[in-house]
């Protein structure tokens, strides 16, 4: 495709949520609709018009697509309007003095073709290594990149020679958490819903055991099997029946990283979990938001973009081509059909 | 009754567990079995014969009366056993060089009138300040004071400014609670299950606010009402709707310490929380035993003293009358019907 041209027209395809989602996501909640759009930013703004060339898919984004009577730290998608998530864009025309056409970027997007956006200063990076795959920042050296790290240093405050587990272990964080909980020196363990996923921990990403949850008739006894000692950092992805029975295996003032629970997204009401247990061993549960650490992003690049030029950090992705596959990519997650961290190419540049 | 003589036989009536319990407590659970003690000590042993005078009633006994796959933070009572917890003792024999006939101590001892035991140093205490009722020594003077004080200032960190919230509030803990949060300067607001209970929170114990929470409709309108700019701080004590309602409307960066929820102990599967609101505001949960602050009792016990001394801190307790009436005691606490801290009177010297 030849380069674009301001005030030209094009055609723009985007995702949009039809309407709030009951349940466990389908493809018929979202549509994928083709506009037009002008290329222009208004004169005088700060705007800078984008092409989307990834789009990360993400667990959290079920959240959104409820209305919540008290609102949640992202607003809710709204019936009608385009998805938006973090990808990586061009910069095809720029109101912005820090930004210029042609410029690489990550940070949040719509869910389409184009879009003319205000750039964020939480979220809004240029891409200074072109050595890896642009994917990869909306992966290792992306959000998930940065949850993971943040999450087991800032938070979980992760030491070495202590016994971690992960949830959803092959998923874009897991897998990071558990490289750079190996390279503290800690043991890990980690669970995924397939042999595949398992196999992958295992031999790609030097976990020191793995279980697949759907094939363990008692959780408990899973745990107490990978961790006769107990556990002294569970790095929180899935919630429900694994929590509870992490909280019955942590170790005293053990620590529980609160990233996500993907278990419980689909759920009208949350599983009942025994938090009587945190009392008992003094367990610190914690939630956070990776935004928070958006200060640290710029040095936690550095250090990632090192560990993935000596090979100490790998990663694997599953790429959905085009974004009309981007509602069954997203769908997918929650059936654990994505093999990795779930992108979508919109166009690859 | 004479002072008991060595090598005597006295009457001990105890209160036994009969069955492991389902549900809620009944008091047909326990019972009071009448037995003989030879008053003595092993020849060469450090153990003390006391004679109970108060025993402590608490909530977190009934997490005892259930047999625990996966054990808990103190073992299970036993069908056919004697039940402990804390109480006030009055040395009557000693094989211990510290302690000597006559001598009044608090610490674990058994539901009954004669105990034999090891001091243990965790919770074996002299009691120092003998200007106070020695029934103090179960609540605003023993666990249930520096619960709250470790809680409030050690686990969740409240400081002045800070919105405070204490369910459970005109009980042994959350009373004590709620008046050291008022003298850190804090706004304080309290749940209990009756308008007398409401009544004697704002008029006795000056909380700001507080409210009856078997009359709202609708917890988290009711948080609302009385936070308006959310909470800070939550102390834990029930467990359930309430921590639930109270996650959605938690302040950034919240702190909740978990002491305990009593909403929680008769049920054979925990309330669904909806802990996913750990996230978006970065919410801190941790649970915590008081024995691991007990290097800070006598520290504690004289500043409390101190406070109780100026009027600055009272406390309300509910006095049961005679052994006999202590399975009764205990399975009140379930139904509320206690006013402030539970405590059984064995004998008053």
């Amino acid at each position: 495709m030849a380069a674009a041209v301001a005030g030209e027209e094009v055609t723009n395809r985007q995702v949009i949520l039809k309407r709030y989602v009951t349940g466990c996501p389908t493809v018929e909640d979202m549509e994928v609709v083709t506009g037009t759009l002008r290329l222009a930013v208004p004169p005088g703004s700060p705007a800078v018009l984008v092409k989307n060339l990834y789009l990360s898919c993400d667990p959290y984004m079920r959240t959104r697509m409820t209305r919540h009577a008290v609102p949640s730290f992202v607003p809710d998608y709204v019936p009608g309007k385009v998805l938006d998530n973090c990808g990586v864009s061009k910069v095809v025309l720029s109101g912005h003095p820090d930004f210029k056409p042609g410029d690489l970027l990550w940070g949040v997007t719509g869910w389409e073709e184009y879009t003319q956006l205000i750039p964020n200063p939480v979220f809004r990076h240029m891409i200074n290594h072109r050595e890896f795959p642009l994917s990869y920042y909306t992966g290792v050296l992306g959000v998930p990149g940065l949850t993971a790290y943040a999450g087991l240093f800032r938070v979980a405050k992760a030491k070495k020679g202590e016994y971690v587990f992960v949830s959803a272990a092959a998923g874009a964080v897991g897998q990071i958490v558990g490289q750079l909980a190996k390279l503290t020196g800690c043991y890990v363990v980690g669970s995924a819903g397939s042999d595949q996923k398992v196999n992958l921990l295992k031999t790609k990403f030097g976990f020191d055991d793995a279980f697949n949850y759907k094939k363990e008739l008692d959780l408990n006894a899973a745990l107490k099997r990978c961790f006769p000692r107990g556990i002294d950092v569970y790095f929180e992805n899935v919630g429900g029946a694994m929590l509870d029975a992490v909280l019955h295996n942590m170790r005293h003032r053990g620590r529980v990283a609160v990233c996500g629970q993907v278990s419980q997204y689909n759920l009208e009401r949350p599983d009942g979990v025994d938090l009587f247990r945190l009392v008992g061993k003094h367990i610190r549960m914690e939630g956070f938001r990776v935004a928070e650490y958006a200060g640290e992003y710029r040095r936690f690049e550095e250090e990632m973009a090192r560990y993935l030029n000596e090979g100490k950090v790998v990663c694997v992705e599953d790429v959905a081509e085009g974004i009309e596959a981007a509602p069954a990519a997203l769908v997918g997650l929650f059936a654990g059909r994505n093999v990795g961290k779930q992108v979508v190419v919109v166009a690859r540049e």
